[in-house]
């Protein structure tokens, strides 16, 4: 693990969804720009010191030189957005396999170098877009797939927050320091943090992509340097148009994304408030609420559910998908094997790639007179 | 009452709505262009005969000969959008009060030119925004007046239906048929008939006025000659800023009408599904849940109450409120009293420009390859 | 009308629902038995003062002698419990047919007695458990007797109220003071006032019949002298069980009524507060959400919906929906004709001895040491 | 480890819970009856072959022989319940803590043994009553102790199920297999399984503890030998009265527990299928929505939190709290510290041996005439 020390929220989400479905062992880490950090925070994780980096530059340096069944696999990168590039570039050419914390880098440019390392390395990446390990995000997604609802003609997708509705990053807040501080967190703030999310979303429930967009971005408390604040119209490559909303001063939200799909005979709605549901509505029969765990759910839906239904999975558990069917894959492929279609459902390099388009465009747009940008990679 | 013979949907909702506290009378009416549907309408509706008209020329010139105490005082118009101006104008000139059906007009101008009766005649004036007739509204109203929230900084306000997924208007649906026609229903289709319901309840919530918005206007079923789907930014006269989403093609859902605001230290949040519930939000604390009929609700809230709560009331009592509110005022200004405030908080003239001018700039924007269009009247 | 003066609150109730559909004229009233309060009311309601009566008998005497046409037909008494069976009787062998508020009379005895009069004069009589006049509510009936949920096995009803959390009947409360009070309400409290709704919906909604039960009868606030709240384990004539729960202490509560009923392939769910909505749940498939308005939806519940889905209806249409049904049937048997099915679906006399059983049997158990006592008329 | 082995339910939640939080390493196990299954499942764990073991009592005997800092020092026992007594005593004497899952034994008379043994012994013990591990049910239980409710009333507590509604037992359904037969199960079919979740639930929030009951339990499955479907009226120390209903047969629900407790001044509610939302309901002011991770819960609940408000915690999360809690216990104790009084929050003995009781009152009670049977230990 790179990143993730103490007092680091991801970082300690990352490790509980590795270990939850015992698919991961924890062996070595780098935790932080500071070595006695580092090291204090292997130490309360249990980790033999001399695996307890001071650098991930050394890290992998070391773990490269370990004879291959005692050498770390997969490196899992928590870093803020700033340190993502250089690390995840790094590990693919040092022949590990990736699990990087979204978004994918500190700007799109970066992204399209990693594309071309991990296409190069041929080693397996994994961006943690958490939402679509959510066994009712991918049933959302088949029943699309399927047809059901006919062709999709319109997307909502938002993702109210309220914890940035004060100057936070004047405190003591770290989470609140990065995130807003372009410095480290990058052309964007909210939109960065939790529109990519909602991008993520819009894209992965609907097999769809963005074409083009019309943004209003704002930086809505006094002082702060990124945005906080953000909407934008979407135009997909099959014709539907959404609304995208995105925004981290909602005083009073959680954490509420949200996601809408109409299509000519049907639509869908999913909220992560009520993650183990998901309403299927028809234009002339009863909405149906599809649940975790249901028997007449998809196999995607089934493959990343750990309980019968009834029993809530939540955030960790969807989180934890994203690291068992990443783990699923570099078996499979390790033992020269086939991975199923269900476990290669995770996002990947081209997500990210497109996740850093996102910001760059939406930020573009913000800042434009004009209507309506064009999508571009 | 003009127009809303048999057959026709919101004619019936407004009679029962005057019914329901026994605050009117129907004792005259001219209920269709057709002379025979007008008479039949009558008959079912109980009227004498004498009292049923041909025409509402007709209805305001042998009305006014009776003697004071007999004839009919208030005029409600439930004619489809293009026989609003004329009808309601000679109205006002005849000496009579009006209740007209949203949106106000064909056009602006035409709305323009009502305020100005209305204000040289000085007879009372209600437009059925009726979303606002209800009492968790009104509540909503009140806490963000109260300040509470502090400053307002985002609204989140959305109308998504689904009956017009298909192409009703090619089969016998008369309320398809107007509402898609250009000719009855003016410049905009679901802007005119859901959106303007959406404007008037960002507004009326917020107590704010937009002054600038940019639209993305559609029309997704093909052979449709008005807009069935669309969203606006909007921006307020306080530097708040908002999303206004209005669709007709949300196939699955039914009139689905929602707000949200959220200000420096809190938010509040009301559907339609659930009418009797009003959610504030705040920064620090639990999320406290309002129903109609709280023994802690403002006298807004319940004046526009008739049973105590647990008892839902729906959209016909919400209705009912702004016949109810506008009876009491004209019963005040007949007896020369002033009315309460309470009973003066129905949507009017100002509000009726204010939509047929939301009309003319969601439509005019969404042509427009300029982002932002100034909100002028 | 008799009963219903100023202040009272179900008075009011049954006048809205009578005008809701325009089906009922209020021609003549005996509201109080204090004869200058009844006057005053009279007036309040806009009624010819010779038609405002001093007292129940004087009323029916005096409408009896006016011509056919203008008489009234329909007595609608809305008295405290004491003063149910004295003025029913009357009316009934006065040649008026009936409408009574719940629960039906004083006694079981006296309610068997009005059962005799009722089929003697054979005038139509409606009793008012508002709750089976919701569209979901019928619509619940229907799937059950379409025999889609399999043989019926267990059913829970639950009624809490908060609003006698406290020792309202010590203050100016009169509703309080009344329902608590076993010279005016009878036997029971809670179980006479809300118990019995709770029972009449199992029965109504399943179809079966209770034939045993066992009770916990409680009198929770000191000083008070009737129950305010109890519980029953229910067997149902097919073999069923069931629970039934009401009480008027769950601090906090409206008027949540509910209902659940299970039976071999599925069960349903129906709650008050979400009156449009009806859970339709499956041991194999997903859940379906019926709605109020739906085109999938029963006569039964269609004939009794005025909006299109999504236009919540609530209380006071589903208690307008007995007087209408009733109506329909009034008008149909005055012209010789036989009443639809849908319009004779509304609670009679019938329902209302079983009612008053389920007070004399429920307080019986809460009373003895034997766990089941059987349920007999 | 005892029991878990392939195929098993629980074990596997166990396992998870044990991990998610890095506190316990699974060291050995005997996973079955049957040794060849038990190797096979320890070799599936990644166990070293050496410490899977044929039987439990060869795991203790050659545990007991390692070096202190090798050997297991937690045993959990995940048997059915038949083969949960000899297991923990035995444990227990051997010197090792146990973890155990409900109901605590076969019979209530092995509860007592049992019980006498944890206290000779002095080894910690924790039965895993899952729901008491849910951040908002431990703030609901530090709601009514904190005495804002002011002196509680009534409670309902409910866990209805759906998955026995056919005669799954006749099957290949392991599960259902042991839980429906007496030999394996016990007394109790229901009752046992998810009667006693109830029944833990309804003392643990409340901090009450039940006197007398009355119980109606019934087999509704034919040839089932076990009740499916019971419920019970309870009375408390306090005086409050109580409704518990536990049923298999609720076709179309999941395991949907739910808790409402009532007091002189207010309410509240939890229900598993909305885990993080805990509605506090109030007399005379708005019902209040507590969600996990809200800054203004309590030390209890914040403890049991792993992310910020707005990611769903769930019922793995749940589960984790006991094995968390219980670790810091373990690890306290070893240490020579006394244990936080939020880490000692966990299920025990006391409660086993309640649930056990339980069993055999509401039994028996099912049996008897009687109305009401003392619960005495």
């Amino acid at each position: 693990m790179v990143g993730g020390g103490q007092g680091a929220f991801i970082g300690a989400v990352h490790r509980i969804a590795a270990q939850l479905d015992n698919a991961y062992e924890l062996v070595c880490g780098a935790f932080s720009s500071n070595p006695e950090k580092s090291k204090a925070s292997g130490e309360m994780l249990g980790l033999s010191p001399e695996r307890v980096y001071a650098t991930y530059q050394e890290l992998y340096e070391k773990e490269k030189q370990l004879p291959e069944d005692q050498r770390v696999q997969v490196i899992s990168i928590v870093t803020p957005n700033h340190v993502h590039f250089e690390p995840a570039k790094l590990a693919l050419e040092s022949g590990f396999h990736v699990i990087l914390d979204k978004p994918m880098t500190y700007s799109l440019e970066e992204a399209l170098e990693l594309q071309e390392v991990a296409d190069r390395t041929g080693k397996l990446f994994c961006l943690t877009h958490t939402y679509t390990g959510y066994p009712m995000v991918k049933e959302a997604r088949q029943v699309v797939a399927s047809g059901k609802l006919g062709k999709i003609r319109k997307v909502y997708v938002e993702y109210p927050q309220g914890w940035l509705s004060t100057f936070e990053e004047g405190g003591e807040n770290k989470q609140a320091s990065w995130r807003t501080n372009p410095e480290q967190s990058g052309k964007a703030g909210g939109m960065g943090d939790i529109g990519t999310h909602a991008f993520n979303l819009a894209e992965y429930v609907t097999g769809l992509e963005v074409t083009q967009l019309c943004a209003d971005i704002n930086i809505v408390v006094e002082g702060r340097k990124l945005d906080d604040d953000g909407a934008a119209f979407l135009r997909f490559n099959n014709g539907a148009s959404g609304v995208l909303m995105a925004t981290q001063i909602a005083a009073g939200e959680e954490n509420n994304v949200k996601i809408r799909v109409y299509g000519e005979k049907g639509g869908l709605e999913w909220q992560q408030e009520i993650a183990n549901t998901l309403q299927v509505k028809w234009l002339d029969k009863p909405t149906e609420v599809y649940r975790t765990g249901g028997g007449y759910t998809s196999s995607f839906a089934q493959h990343n559910t750990r309980t019968p239904a009834g029993h809530p999975e939540g955030y960790l558990e969807a989180f934890a998908n994203l690291y068992r069917n990443f783990a699923l894959c570099v078996t499979a492929t390790l033992a020269g094997e086939a991975p199923e279609p269900e476990w290669q459902d995770y996002p990947g390099i081209k997500e990210g790639v497109r996740g850093m388009a996102f910001i760059e465009h939406v930020i573009a747009s913000g800042k434009s007179d004009k209507k309506w940008i064009d999508f571009t990679i």
